[in-house]
Protein backbone atom coordinates (compact mmCIF):
# COMPACT_ATOMS: atom_id res chain seq x y z
CA UNK A 1 0.00 0.00 0.00
CA UNK A 2 1.39 2.95 -1.01
CA UNK A 3 2.59 5.97 1.97
CA UNK A 4 -0.19 8.57 1.84
CA UNK A 5 1.64 11.74 1.84
CA UNK A 6 -1.12 14.19 2.18
CA UNK A 7 -1.44 14.21 6.03
CA UNK A 8 2.40 13.41 6.41
CA UNK A 9 4.17 16.43 4.76
CA UNK A 10 4.21 18.40 7.70
CA UNK A 11 5.85 16.26 9.86
CA UNK A 12 8.92 16.25 7.51
CA UNK A 13 12.37 16.07 9.77
CA UNK A 14 15.63 16.79 9.04
CA UNK A 15 17.90 14.02 8.65
CA UNK A 16 21.42 15.47 7.46
CA UNK A 17 21.87 19.15 8.20
CA UNK A 18 25.06 19.97 5.56
CA UNK A 19 28.05 22.86 6.08
CA UNK A 20 30.61 22.95 3.63
CA UNK A 21 34.14 23.39 4.49
CA UNK A 22 37.71 23.15 2.39
CA UNK A 23 39.98 22.71 5.10
CA UNK A 24 38.31 19.49 7.03
CA UNK A 25 41.09 19.04 9.56
CA UNK A 26 40.64 22.71 10.85
CA UNK A 27 36.39 21.37 10.77
CA UNK A 28 37.44 18.34 12.39
CA UNK A 29 39.26 20.40 15.18
CA UNK A 30 36.38 22.58 15.94
CA UNK A 31 33.53 20.27 15.19
CA UNK A 32 34.99 17.40 17.28
CA UNK A 33 37.89 19.13 19.32
CA UNK A 34 35.55 21.99 20.23
CA UNK A 35 32.33 20.85 20.21
CA UNK A 36 32.35 17.59 21.08
CA UNK A 37 30.69 16.10 18.68
CA UNK A 38 31.41 12.22 17.87
CA UNK A 39 32.81 11.19 14.12
CA UNK A 40 30.76 9.17 12.27
CA UNK A 41 32.95 8.72 9.15
CA UNK A 42 35.24 10.59 7.45
CA UNK A 43 37.24 10.86 4.18
CA UNK A 44 40.24 12.78 4.32
CA UNK A 45 39.81 15.59 1.20
CA UNK A 46 35.90 15.01 1.46
CA UNK A 47 33.86 15.14 4.07
CA UNK A 48 33.69 14.41 7.77
CA UNK A 49 30.06 12.86 9.57
CA UNK A 50 28.70 13.48 12.67
CA UNK A 51 26.02 12.78 14.64
CA UNK A 52 24.11 15.25 16.10
CA UNK A 53 20.66 14.19 18.40
CA UNK A 54 18.36 12.21 16.01
CA UNK A 55 20.50 13.32 12.53
CA UNK A 56 23.85 13.89 11.01
CA UNK A 57 25.40 16.96 10.55
CA UNK A 58 28.07 16.50 7.43
CA UNK A 59 30.38 18.74 6.30
CA UNK A 60 31.72 18.44 3.28
CA UNK A 61 34.97 19.72 1.09
CA UNK A 62 32.68 21.44 -1.84
CA UNK A 63 36.20 20.70 -4.35
CA UNK A 64 35.25 17.11 -4.11
CA UNK A 65 31.62 16.81 -3.84
CA UNK A 66 30.90 19.12 -6.92
CA UNK A 67 32.78 16.54 -8.57
CA UNK A 68 30.03 13.96 -10.79
CA UNK A 69 30.41 10.23 -9.15
CA UNK A 70 33.25 8.27 -10.59
CA UNK A 71 32.01 4.88 -12.72
CA UNK A 72 31.05 2.21 -10.49
CA UNK A 73 30.42 4.65 -7.33
CA UNK A 74 27.27 5.06 -5.93
CA UNK A 75 25.50 7.60 -8.38
CA UNK A 76 25.35 9.99 -5.26
CA UNK A 77 24.18 13.43 -7.30
CA UNK A 78 27.09 16.68 -6.87
CA UNK A 79 26.49 19.56 -4.58
CA UNK A 80 28.86 22.17 -3.11
CA UNK A 81 28.44 25.58 -1.94
CA UNK A 82 31.22 28.60 -1.49
CA UNK A 83 30.65 31.29 1.31
CA UNK A 84 29.92 31.29 4.74
CA UNK A 85 27.36 29.26 5.35
CA UNK A 86 24.93 28.86 8.94
CA UNK A 87 23.83 26.45 11.45
CA UNK A 88 22.03 26.58 14.62
CA UNK A 89 22.26 24.35 17.42
CA UNK A 90 20.17 24.32 20.23
CA UNK A 91 21.14 25.28 24.27
CA UNK A 92 19.30 26.67 27.15
CA UNK A 93 20.24 30.44 28.38
CA UNK A 94 22.84 28.57 31.07
CA UNK A 95 24.61 26.65 28.09
CA UNK A 96 24.86 29.67 26.27
CA UNK A 97 26.54 31.16 29.06
CA UNK A 98 28.82 28.19 29.33
CA UNK A 99 29.38 27.96 25.91
CA UNK A 100 30.58 31.46 25.53
CA UNK A 101 33.09 31.21 28.47
CA UNK A 102 34.38 27.81 26.67
CA UNK A 103 34.95 29.52 23.11
CA UNK A 104 36.22 32.60 24.98
CA UNK A 105 38.93 30.71 26.73
CA UNK A 106 39.80 28.86 23.32
CA UNK A 107 40.17 32.58 21.90
CA UNK A 108 37.53 32.28 19.58
CA UNK A 109 35.80 35.66 19.19
CA UNK A 110 31.73 35.69 20.01
CA UNK A 111 30.48 37.67 17.04
CA UNK A 112 26.96 38.65 18.07
CA UNK A 113 25.34 37.91 21.57
CA UNK A 114 21.61 39.25 22.39
CA UNK A 115 17.93 38.36 23.67
CA UNK A 116 15.15 38.16 20.56
CA UNK A 117 12.57 40.96 21.01
CA UNK A 118 10.32 38.10 21.85
CA UNK A 119 12.60 36.67 24.25
CA UNK A 120 15.05 34.14 23.83
CA UNK A 121 19.14 34.44 23.45
CA UNK A 122 21.54 33.71 20.52
CA UNK A 123 25.72 33.50 20.17
CA UNK A 124 27.05 34.02 17.02
CA UNK A 125 30.77 32.57 16.62
CA UNK A 126 32.58 31.88 13.39
CA UNK A 127 33.98 28.30 12.41
CA UNK A 128 37.22 28.15 11.05
CA UNK A 129 35.49 28.04 7.50
CA UNK A 130 33.78 31.11 8.42
CA UNK A 131 30.59 29.42 8.27
CA UNK A 132 28.05 31.29 11.08
CA UNK A 133 27.54 29.16 13.92
CA UNK A 134 24.68 30.15 16.64
CA UNK A 135 23.71 28.62 19.72
CA UNK A 136 19.99 29.56 20.89
CA UNK A 137 17.12 29.10 22.95
CA UNK A 138 14.73 27.11 21.22
CA UNK A 139 11.80 29.47 22.49
CA UNK A 140 12.95 31.87 19.49
CA UNK A 141 10.98 29.52 17.15
CA UNK A 142 8.95 28.34 20.11
CA UNK A 143 10.38 25.27 20.25
CA UNK A 144 11.24 23.09 22.96
CA UNK B 1 25.03 27.71 38.35
CA UNK B 2 27.20 27.19 35.58
CA UNK B 3 25.81 24.56 32.86
CA UNK B 4 28.13 21.75 32.70
CA UNK B 5 29.55 20.89 29.02
CA UNK B 6 31.65 18.42 29.39
CA UNK B 7 28.81 15.49 29.06
CA UNK B 8 26.38 17.73 27.40
CA UNK B 9 28.06 18.35 24.26
CA UNK B 10 27.58 14.84 22.26
CA UNK B 11 23.63 15.72 23.16
CA UNK B 12 23.84 18.30 20.48
CA UNK B 13 21.14 19.15 18.34
CA UNK B 14 20.42 21.46 15.15
CA UNK B 15 18.05 23.90 15.73
CA UNK B 16 18.27 25.56 12.62
CA UNK B 17 19.23 23.98 8.99
CA UNK B 18 19.97 26.60 6.26
CA UNK B 19 19.83 26.21 2.62
CA UNK B 20 19.89 29.19 -0.20
CA UNK B 21 18.38 30.53 -2.89
CA UNK B 22 17.81 33.61 -4.58
CA UNK B 23 14.31 33.12 -5.96
CA UNK B 24 12.37 32.94 -2.94
CA UNK B 25 9.06 32.34 -4.62
CA UNK B 26 10.33 29.65 -6.40
CA UNK B 27 11.46 28.25 -3.41
CA UNK B 28 8.24 28.44 -1.79
CA UNK B 29 6.37 26.68 -4.43
CA UNK B 30 8.80 24.17 -3.77
CA UNK B 31 9.12 23.75 -0.04
CA UNK B 32 5.78 24.88 0.52
CA UNK B 33 3.87 23.82 -2.17
CA UNK B 34 5.54 20.66 -3.43
CA UNK B 35 6.61 19.24 -0.02
CA UNK B 36 4.06 20.72 2.10
CA UNK B 37 6.00 22.51 4.67
CA UNK B 38 4.36 25.31 6.69
CA UNK B 39 5.72 28.98 6.39
CA UNK B 40 6.61 29.90 9.60
CA UNK B 41 7.49 33.81 8.56
CA UNK B 42 8.51 35.16 5.09
CA UNK B 43 10.13 38.46 4.16
CA UNK B 44 10.35 39.14 0.15
CA UNK B 45 13.56 39.03 -0.81
CA UNK B 46 15.80 38.16 2.25
CA UNK B 47 13.89 34.73 3.41
CA UNK B 48 11.44 32.16 4.34
CA UNK B 49 11.31 30.23 7.32
CA UNK B 50 10.05 26.67 7.45
CA UNK B 51 9.19 24.68 11.15
CA UNK B 52 10.49 21.22 10.24
CA UNK B 53 9.41 18.76 12.63
CA UNK B 54 11.44 19.79 16.16
CA UNK B 55 13.31 22.66 13.91
CA UNK B 56 13.41 24.96 11.65
CA UNK B 57 14.75 24.85 7.92
CA UNK B 58 15.82 28.17 6.85
CA UNK B 59 15.78 29.54 3.45
CA UNK B 60 17.62 32.74 2.71
CA UNK B 61 18.45 34.68 -0.10
CA UNK B 62 22.46 35.06 0.10
CA UNK B 63 22.60 38.65 -1.50
CA UNK B 64 20.52 39.55 1.37
CA UNK B 65 22.04 38.15 4.21
CA UNK B 66 25.29 38.90 3.12
CA UNK B 67 24.74 42.90 3.80
CA UNK B 68 26.00 43.49 7.40
CA UNK B 69 22.74 44.15 10.10
CA UNK B 70 21.29 48.10 9.05
CA UNK B 71 22.33 50.43 12.34
CA UNK B 72 19.90 49.62 14.93
CA UNK B 73 18.76 46.33 13.48
CA UNK B 74 19.77 43.25 15.53
CA UNK B 75 23.63 42.52 15.14
CA UNK B 76 22.34 39.29 13.17
CA UNK B 77 26.08 38.32 11.58
CA UNK B 78 26.27 38.22 8.02
CA UNK B 79 26.28 34.85 5.87
CA UNK B 80 25.61 33.19 2.49
CA UNK B 81 26.66 31.03 0.52
CA UNK B 82 26.12 30.16 -4.20
CA UNK B 83 26.27 27.63 -5.44
CA UNK B 84 24.10 23.31 -4.77
CA UNK B 85 23.86 23.10 -1.23
CA UNK B 86 22.50 19.93 -0.23
CA UNK B 87 19.36 19.21 2.89
CA UNK B 88 17.99 15.50 3.31
CA UNK B 89 14.72 14.34 5.13
CA UNK B 90 13.67 11.34 6.87
CA UNK B 91 11.57 8.74 5.14
CA UNK B 92 10.67 5.09 5.03
CA UNK B 93 10.87 3.55 1.83
CA UNK B 94 6.85 3.52 1.36
CA UNK B 95 6.93 7.42 1.73
CA UNK B 96 9.97 7.57 -0.37
CA UNK B 97 8.19 5.61 -3.00
CA UNK B 98 5.22 7.98 -2.51
CA UNK B 99 7.86 11.31 -2.99
CA UNK B 100 9.19 9.71 -6.11
CA UNK B 101 5.58 9.43 -7.77
CA UNK B 102 4.27 13.23 -6.58
CA UNK B 103 7.31 14.45 -7.61
CA UNK B 104 7.32 12.38 -11.15
CA UNK B 105 3.36 13.47 -11.37
CA UNK B 106 4.95 17.12 -10.99
CA UNK B 107 7.21 16.77 -13.96
CA UNK B 108 10.33 17.01 -10.67
CA UNK B 109 13.33 14.42 -12.04
CA UNK B 110 14.27 12.11 -10.05
CA UNK B 111 18.20 12.22 -10.29
CA UNK B 112 19.28 9.12 -8.36
CA UNK B 113 17.46 6.20 -6.26
CA UNK B 114 19.42 3.59 -4.60
CA UNK B 115 19.67 1.71 -1.94
CA UNK B 116 23.11 2.04 0.12
CA UNK B 117 25.40 -1.59 0.79
CA UNK B 118 24.72 -1.53 4.21
CA UNK B 119 21.03 -1.10 3.71
CA UNK B 120 18.99 1.85 3.37
CA UNK B 121 17.28 3.77 0.55
CA UNK B 122 17.82 7.24 -1.08
CA UNK B 123 16.54 9.50 -3.50
CA UNK B 124 17.61 12.72 -4.43
CA UNK B 125 16.26 15.81 -7.05
CA UNK B 126 16.81 19.18 -7.19
CA UNK B 127 14.90 22.32 -5.73
CA UNK B 128 14.57 25.19 -8.17
CA UNK B 129 17.68 26.53 -6.77
CA UNK B 130 19.75 23.53 -7.88
CA UNK B 131 20.28 22.79 -4.13
CA UNK B 132 20.45 18.49 -3.87
CA UNK B 133 17.25 17.79 -2.21
CA UNK B 134 17.33 13.60 -0.58
CA UNK B 135 14.94 11.33 1.29
CA UNK B 136 16.44 8.70 2.79
CA UNK B 137 15.71 6.10 5.33
CA UNK B 138 17.33 6.77 9.01
CA UNK B 139 18.95 3.88 8.94
CA UNK B 140 21.42 4.82 6.46
CA UNK B 141 22.55 6.42 9.78
CA UNK B 142 21.49 3.57 12.09
CA UNK B 143 19.16 6.12 12.96
CA UNK B 144 15.60 6.08 13.20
Amino acid sequence: MAADLSDGSSSLSVLETVLYAHDLEAAEDFYGGVLGLKTVAALAGRHVFYRCGNQMLLIFNPSATRQPPAGGALPVPPHGMEGQGHVCFRASTDEISAWRAKLESLGIEIEADFEWPRGGRSIYFRDPAGNCVEFAEPRIWGLS
